[in-house]
């Protein structure tokens, strides 16, 4: 079995990481800590996992993580980065949610606006996409799990730019996400009565995930530069993602051999869907698993093609692809405890 | 493995049903009926089955279902008693999912406005709430799954009729439904720009859970009558029966005797959590699971009980039931397939 | 033109008020204070009121408001009892739409937990529920506003108190709420992703509302005890309560006496709506608007009767009945202003 | 004052026809028609109506139209072109919510599968977008009220288009729409289960818009072609559009230049709100009001221009921009009974 710890187990991240590791056949849950929470019962938090989990939060001092195998990490940015050298040390294999090791040194400090605690281990850190990063997840010792827009965008755009079969200057993501991926910190604006029955977008100016998206992109492309307008939306749904995506094709593809181009691309994928043709996949097709679904189109015959891609964002946006990533960092079949169907309606 | 088979699953109970037997161990999927669908792929109709159920609808007559071991009715009422017998004959188990079999031959066609087509089947069959009657389940051949109401409303009275701490003639159902208990027939009542949004009461002059609930509670109370108030609403999510009861004490039981008669009555039941002393159990606590969860209340001490009982109307109020009804009719464990956590948020 | 201030105008009930008086024929719009966004343009908080109130916030002090011929306190229980005494000097009238003026001095102290700042104030302010109380209201100079829930549930139970027709011993309001009930304070349980698509009671050991609305039945029973179970639900949707109440007959009224003694009882009321026999009110009916729609059912012949009482929590619940009884206050006609259909859907 | 007669007054954009025009102090409304429900009470099919609709629906051959000033056609496509001519030769303004007058003739036949009816009236109907067109519009017999969509990205795009600012060739408009915008039928798709909690494109391939936005923007454009991607979404909400456009720029136009443009294209628009700079517009701003906001974003510093523009797509989609017309044919001041504040929250 391996030793599973979580730090910081009390907002979306964390609960949804429980949720899946509660039924995993391979992992030992052995520790959750939560400084404010210490000695609560996380089933008094979370009453959805009354008789399923049986854990108290403990203070972090005294949750014994360097005696765990992993530890994920479900805080807010910049705390992993403090405490993932000890663990590492340890030979405790990390995966943290949060953005701590995703961009590069000079990429953090300027959007996270923090100087790196652990700048070597950032530049060992692996990028957690297994569709396109899997060999060396096998080996990571820190792993950068991608957030929840990157995640559907840059699968999205994926099999295009491997083709180099669009434009890479103009890009354009316009992304919608669920409030869950606000978390679940009290902010007026996540407030019910604010949310709902609304749809806004935000970050228009510069969105976070904008250097992370444009960072995985230009790997894809051979460090070539990647033009991108990245546009999020908060719709009034609590879980899920929708990225729409725009580009413009170089080569002569017919929507035909787009949908080639995809279904060969993510052929031995467990968790990529690509959608028959004409497909609109729904958010809640993939709701609570870890599947994303894509369509890809081409409107009217026309030079633009457009890609549709879902996923639920704390599932393959952040809870169930760090599962995915242990799998893989561990030798487990990759979609052990993973397999659960998404529940719709 | 136990085949199982589905008629009419075009339903939100069954696509409930296959998501949750697609999982299951002991079960193979072996055919689901639709008349309107056949020849469809099931993943087609509903996406979020895509890479679980690889199924086609078959037309009833191509379905041999007399070769399965089970076979759930997801269908309209009045469906099942006339299909019922040949399969019974044939040795094969039969779980309806409506009405057919719930009510006495003068309740059915009281309340259902059908003679019955199959009475002396109706006399034999079982009701199946496993925690009153679990039992005669054990022998069942023909099983009437609890309409999704009852489920909620006798559960949450059960510990204190079987007591006799409460008064019979007045006692208070205010129910309250997700908008999935409607079904997903088209009908503008339950449009989502209609029932979004809104609250509404509906059926008070007499809904057809009322006889259900008032037969059950008067079984256990001995064949007394059951003077019930009960009244439905609408609610704008999806999943979820939230029941509010109210009952007049006729013992000194003080707000902790209650908890000990909850906790004592349920003490074995997997399914059931009383919830502790002061709680309000969330609908979303229990989605999509197989849960109740029900707390008992005694407020300013006064003379007046209140429980609040929750489930998912689909999974305990309905294809979650079901199969926990199968593997008690073909003595796999109670739990068998049905150990999924809530979903939350 | 009745100049008119409001304390505290940051929540729901504040931007409802601004809503609704900003269109107001009689009205002008003096001073709305708010300490915490003294200096910030109303309309930048709210986007919703850009071009209609060309106000900012001032801080208390700066407000004048003393000038004013009308203020109305939006602002947390136990302010508008500090700030009412001089005000009420200067010849202000002052619409409290918080808790300070409902409760006699023991119930204020026992259910808020304060002592009260002005008890003589408190003894003449009047309790300001224009379908009872209306001739009172005309000369008050300290209003109470009534509460949501009290609103909703003393108008429902009205009729068959006054016509003695019921056992005032177990009355059973079981009430639903919209969540912008809750007040636009920034609190995880009222999160998006915690509210929407789920259901759940709170408060069952002991609600304030419930003393106001004992206060207000005994009044209407001239002074007789009144037993009331009061039990609040949060409904995932914005505005509305929905109260369904339950009350045992004395006297021989068939279905469609009551259908007259609810219709004789409101005829001239403007707000107040019966509907037909036989009907559901739905909350939404009532959305934006200052309509109480009342409904009276006698299921199944029994003695047990059913009254669904709907309003728009933040309009007859709240704003709406202060604009009503500003109306009535200052001599105006008692729906001006107030001629809003309703929004549906 | 104004008669004025509704075809088909049962679904969406009739009932809030219905609202807008019951409180129109210029308006009687005289007839409303629907076959299905003649002898009906308009208030019994739209509760939120009661006590402000006194009407009931009269089949079409009773409702003496030729006899109102002016005919709303709330009709499905193909129905106002046939009734059109002999109202608009009995004298009466026609104006129709539905799509028959706002293609040209080809592009009718080709997007909606009908020949037209009325081609010479077609020839002169003028296309209700007062923004661009009100010379027209006042001396218009027959007037195309736009659709939703194209009300809100024609709007958003308008003052690029006419500066010649941008790449006319690769305009992108990504909309989501609530759920009201696909009508009151009873269709599976738009159930509260189906639509709720989940968001997807639609139409990718070709929706009806699409054709009436190019039209539109190429007469703004001088007749130039537009090359424009547009894909539609299906939101959880019930009203509100929010429109998410995507132009390349061709001139040097920094972020507070373009706000300047916009500032100054809409400075004399009752219903069109520039937002400050950085702005991101709700849809609830704008619920229950006849509003487009508008704000415009150069992210980045890049050439890309994001232009996001947000309308109630019952009213300023619909209702309210067929009122705004109906004002300035008749020659009454343009916001006349159109002057509501929107409902939020």
């Amino acid at each position: 079995m391996i030793k599973a710890g979580i730090v910081g187990g009390t907002g979306y991240t964390g609960v949804e990481l429980l949720r899946i590791l509660a039924s995993h056949p391979a992992v030992k849950l052995t520790a959750i800590t939560s400084r404010g929470e210490a000695g609560q019962r996380v089933s008094d938090m979370f009453p959805s996992l009354r008789r399923r989990v049986d854990l108290n939060f403990v203070a972090p001092e005294d949750a014994a993580l360097e005696q765990c195998d992993v530890v994920f990490f479900a805080t807010p940015n910049g705390v992993a980065m403090k405490q993932a050298a000890a663990l590492a040390a340890a030979g405790v294999k990390v995966i943290d949610l949060a953005a701590d090791f995703r961009l590069d040194e000079a990429g953090w400090e300027k959007w996270y606006g923090m100087s790196h605690a652990a700048p070597e281990l950032l530049a060992e850190a692996v990028y957690g996409l297994p569709e396109i990063n899997r060999a060396r997840i096998r080996k990571a010792r820190v792993l950068a799990n991608p957030g929840c827009y990157p995640t559907a965008v840059q699968l999205g755009f994926l099999p295009l730019i491997e083709a180099d079969a669009v434009a890479l200057d103009h890009l354009i993501a316009d992304a919608k996400s669920g409030v869950s991926g606000a978390g679940r910190k009290a902010a007026a604006a996540n407030l019910y009565a604010e949310a709902t029955d609304s749809f806004k977008a935000y970050g228009v100016g510069g969105h976070r995930h904008l250097p992370e998206i444009r960072q995985g992109l230009s790997r894809v492309a051979g460090g070539r530069d990647i033009g991108l307008t990245f546009v999020p939306h908060l719709t009034p749904m609590v879980r899920g993602i929708h990225a729409t995506l725009y580009a413009r094709l170089t080569s002569e593809l017919s929507e035909a051999d787009l949908q080639v181009l995809f279904e060969t691309r993510f052929a031995g994928e467990t968790f990529i869907d690509v959608m028959p043709p004409g497909s609109h996949p729904e958010t809640r097709s993939v709701r609570a698993s870890n599947h994303c679904r894509i369509a890809v189109h081409r409107p009217q015959g026309g030079d633009t093609v457009v890609v549709l891609s879902v996923i639920d964002n704390l599932v393959k946006g952040a809870a169930g692809q760090a599962v995915q990533n242990m799998n893989i960092m561990f030798g487990e079949e990759e979609s052990l405890g993973l397999t659960m169907t998404p529940v719709s309606p």
